[in-house]
């Protein structure tokens, strides 16, 4: 079952286009991850807030990211993370357009 | 530009089919909210907790629609509202296939 994976944390930045160009490699990583469906990079320059939210395969895949993201966040000196999974509730989500199919 | 709201809270249930079930008329009404691009319906009933995240068109939409929300679920008897408006970092976004355009 697909399970959707919301993150945020505080950060110092970079935010805006100088986010998209420090973290591309990253973002190229990412999308090979086993399990990722997509990603949405989330950033509020005024909050100094980052996070992102993932549609991920299954259960699994999702909690092995989580785990490997969370060290590396740390790494880079970023603590604490916010991190929920969720179940998505399908017939709700498509009325509502969701993008998850 | 385009924002995601983030939402999250925690509530008795109900979950899975009972929750698609009883509101299925709410993400009618959703819908057709201002705005709205999409809703995914988030939920996880080990941990009683549900939410939503949102896509909107604008800044404004994504504002006025919070605080509406806030207060239904309030009426609802459903209270603290974590919620988070966030910028979307598209070039990083659109590298991890995101549903965004």
């Amino acid at each position: 079952m697909k399970k959707l994976l919301q993150i945020d944390f505080i950060m110092d930045g970079p935010f805006g286009e100088a986010m998209s160009e420090a973290f591309a490699p990253l973002a190229e990583s990412i999308a090979q991850e086993k399990g990722l469906i997509w990603k949405i990079w989330t950033e509020n320059a005024a909050t100094k807030e980052a996070g992102g939210i993932y549609l991920f395969e299954d259960e699994a895949s999702a909690m092995a990211y989580l785990q490997m993201h969370t060290e590396r966040l740390n790494s880079f000196g970023i603590s604490p993370i916010n991190a929920k999974i969720f179940d998505i509730n399908e017939p709700l989500s498509l009325i509502d357009r969701a993008p998850i199919v």
